[in-house]
């Protein structure tokens, strides 16, 4: 293989205080206005955005001498301080971060932002920082929503952004043992190209697929829409580097091994308060010769819940599998002016099959049988029509704070036989606490990965925004979180821990836990310069 | 479900100084001993054994408070000092732990043998321990063969085996998300029965099955003969307990998620180094209403590791997937009188197939068309026959030494890429280093277990014991550990790291991801005394 293999070109930004590229968005149509203001209530006002040349920066921190420390590190046209990549490297996308940055709120940007080119230069930048106490937050596509990208600086000289864009290459392809070696600056989109040009795929599609990249994947834990077939980020993961501000560990000599417990999954969700993750070796497969997704009406959730666990249980196992509950199901499906009528409709559950001819057909064959057992309806335009809007959830819910709705997500996991409590106990909690604030919400749902034993749960809920609309949410997401908690869900299946999730994962895994996780990053980190705050207190 | 189920009686301890079931037990044919003598040079006296009643064990060491706080933990009856129970709790069964026996080596004795008979014991017991500096080593089945029941007892004021057969229940079975919670000191026999009888299977069928527990799979990370079509057992560990000097562990809400790193997978494999396991829920599968095991005979191991290869690659993926050499082959298959003779014949593939009718037929066919077109000729016979032996290995090994052969196997593994180097490096290692002793040595080799981007490699050695065995083995393994490091493979693949590979297990993962281990283990069990130089030194 080539030595260099770079992506063409540099994906574009995101948008300041909205989501991805700015050209793709768009407004909502004076139907769906019209139906935010009957159904939620949503006032004329919208949630207007601080024009970014008004936005007031603090004054950067950084002294002299460490400037040019990092300048020494990686080359002083790669420490970056212009308002415009601090803006940029400002927190992540949750609703809560949006909703400051559309007020202008930047108390928390980055002092400089910092490019390394190579694992040699991130480990010199770590022991700059280490030196001298300076914070470092290690970027890649800027997507968290859980506060990944927020450290505390309290009692820091300063934070970085250590934003790894420049380290954007697939070092190695081995097609006889299917696996890739990528830089973690790899956006979704060209890790993809460069490893579609030579036949592989990842198989890795989160929502926020288009800016994420390889690192955030493996940091966060990542899982994407089609994990009934290809797996879990972490799962795809045969080996990697971490950078820590103590040296570099490898890890991963085999597949699988007996030696000692697998240490690659104490790197893989640590979120960067270990270290920053440098190389990936992923498991790679041929891209397939077919892609069909169907869509099946369920007669109900449970129903359909049965259906994709019988999937996932028994087999075929298709390579997309997910179910939306009866509200989003007719959101997504009805015209707008029915939504919010007829409840007790169908689910949507989206089958999608990837592979050769031949398996496609035979998994789609069987799959089929399985789910009209279940009462299903074969609705292929569904399908075609979830392919395309694959990646636009997160636009819409840009448009619908226009609009002044407040919209925002959150997900859970648990066993099977604990679904059905687990996701009447999160509706309830969060109908609940924002009709008790006068907003009473549209809670939908929907299965978005499955395992032999259990499956996630994925919440998005619409509201009008009152007057404080971020202690409006933080009042339902901890009243979410603590029903989650209640009901024996994971705080997060796909989304990660950040600072948001920090007590209630804490409070999940024990304090004994915690103290071996801080042990481990007292080790590694000893400065406590890794994304402090993140992860653990 | 009922609260209390345990299985109906009691499985058989092993023998002292040998495997498993004595009446079990089989000396060699006349043909075989006489083939010894002629390929491997073998001399005249076998290796002998010691009388049990002529073994001098050292006086136990436990100081009197001691011995009363440990009654007080599990009650008097529950606390043993005999010589017999103490002798049974000495060590493992590697073969220096065998030779050790036989020559009557026990320095190493336990003191006591202490049986909890629940977590709040457990706790009890460690609590004990740390207070009064005695070192604690958990005992399943005692069929380590890494010195993982060897800790170090320097500095310490006795040394406990905690032997966990009183903790054998099954704890709960969750029909819809198909998991079971067992207590750790089932052996895989009574496991499988108490879950058999309601319709399910783990499907976890390493050669030790019928010794070792659920809580040593889990400690070990232990991979069965079927893990093609049920996955290692770690991989099948979806939540668990684990019992530490400072308090108890919960792990797992739900099969997977993104809350931090997966704290799971550090008590798996950790050996009980940081603690005991008390409780394991694990996936498990409906007992599958087929069973098929076919023999394969493809032209080369070569041809043979490419169709394993494409098998869990492409699909379909059979349940068992192994792989023997041209001499494993040859000495499994031939009449005695032709072993060592023709190297150049065909590889012996096992390929399993368990689940519905239905579904061994497609299998089968799917997977016989990829094996021929590979060059493999099916021989139903050879499958029966793995069936039958398939737990015979570890008896054969006490008839070799009872003949004078020195008998010990170790593994490794790698990315397909590298299996060829790793396999030729290993052979050569030991045929190099016993050659050099004077013994030449037959060496056997298997691919034991199959993922998508990687395989096992499981030798077995066979050579003339000489004057010290144990030298002769230990310098022997020292080269094939070399050899291992050096070709990129893992240091063990499922027999784990115990004290015998601890060297090379650092060497692997390095001198950082040692240290976090180490901080882990401080945090967990600051007095140091659980299976103390086990896994770390």
């Amino acid at each position: 293989m080539q030595d260099d293999l770079r992506p063409a070109g540099r994906y574009p930004d995101m948008a300041l205080s909205a989501w991805g590229d700015p050209a793709a968005a768009e407004p909502l149509s004076p139907d769906v206005v019209k139906l935010l203001r009957d159904a939620l209530g949503v006032g004329e006002d919208g949630l207007g955005r601080v024009a970014p040349d008004a936005i007031r920066l603090p004054d950067p921190r950084l002294a002299d001498d460490v400037r040019a420390a990092l300048a020494d590190a990686v080359g002083a046209e790669h420490v970056r301080g212009d308002a415009e990549s601090r803006l940029l490297h400002t927190r992540g996308k949750s609703t809560p971060d949006l909703l400051r940055m559309r007020a202008g709120q930047v108390e928390d940007a980055p002092d400089a932002i910092v490019l390394p080119g190579s694992q040699d230069e991130v480990l010199a930048v770590l022991a700059a920082c280490a030196d001298r106490r300076v914070a470092v937050v290690p970027f890649g596509g800027g997507t968290s929503v859980v506060g990944g990208l927020e450290p505390e600086r309290a009692g820091f000289d300063g934070v970085i952004a250590l934003d790894l864009r420049r380290m954007n290459r697939l070092l190695d392809l081995d097609e006889i043992s299917r696996t890739a070696t990528l830089e973690p600056g790899l956006r979704g989109p060209e890790a993809e190209a460069l490893l579609g040009e030579r036949g592989f795929t990842i198989g890795h599609h989160p929502q926020s697929f288009e800016y994420a990249t390889i690192g955030g994947f493996a940091a966060a834990r990542s899982s994407g829409q089609a994990s009934a077939g290809y797996g879990r980020f972490d799962e795809r993961v045969v080996r990697l580097t971490l950078a820590t501000p103590r040296g570099a560990i490898e890890l991963g000599r085999a597949p699988k091994s007996a030696a000692g417990p697998d240490l690659r999954q104490l790197a893989l969700g640590s979120e960067g308060a270990f270290g920053v993750i440098t190389s990936v070796t992923v498991e790679v497969s041929p891209v397939p010769a077919q892609r069909v997704y169907d869509g099946w009406c369920l007669p109900s959730f449970a129903d359909g819940a049965t259906a994709l666990r019988r999937l996932v249980q028994d087999g075929p196992v298709p390579t997309v599998l997910r179910l939306s509950d009866e509200t989003e199901t007719a959101l997504n499906l009805a015209a707008p002016s029915e939504i919010g009528q007829g409840s007790a409709g169908t689910c949507l559950a989206i089958v999608g099959y990837e592979g050769s001819t031949e398996s496609v057909a035979t998994r789609r064959d069987a799959a089929g049988a399985v789910l009209r057992d279940c009462g299903g309806q074969l609705d292929e335009a569904a399908g075609a029509s979830w392919v395309e809007g694959r990646y636009r959830g997160p636009y819409l819910r840009d448009a619908m704070l226009d609009a002044g709705a407040l919209v925002e997500t959150l997900e859970t996991a648990t066993f099977w036989s604990n679904v059905p409590a687990l996701y009447a106990a999160v509706g309830d909690a969060l109908r609940e606490s924002l009709g008790a604030q006068g907003s009473p919400p549209v809670v939908l749902c929907h299965i978005s990965h499955v395992y032999r034993s259990g499956a996630s749960l994925y919440f998005t809920v619409g509201a009008a925004a009152r007057d404080d609309p971020l202690a409006q949410w933080h009042a339902a997401k901890r009243t979410a979180s603590d029903a989650i908690a209640a009901a024996g869900g994971a705080i997060t299946h796909h989304h990660g821990v950040g600072i948001d999730h920090r007590e209630h994962y804490a409070r999940e895994v024990g304090p004994l836990a915690i103290a071996a996780l801080r042990a481990v990053k007292a080790t590694l980190d000893p400065e406590g310069i890794m994304n402090p705050g993140v992860l653990i207190a």
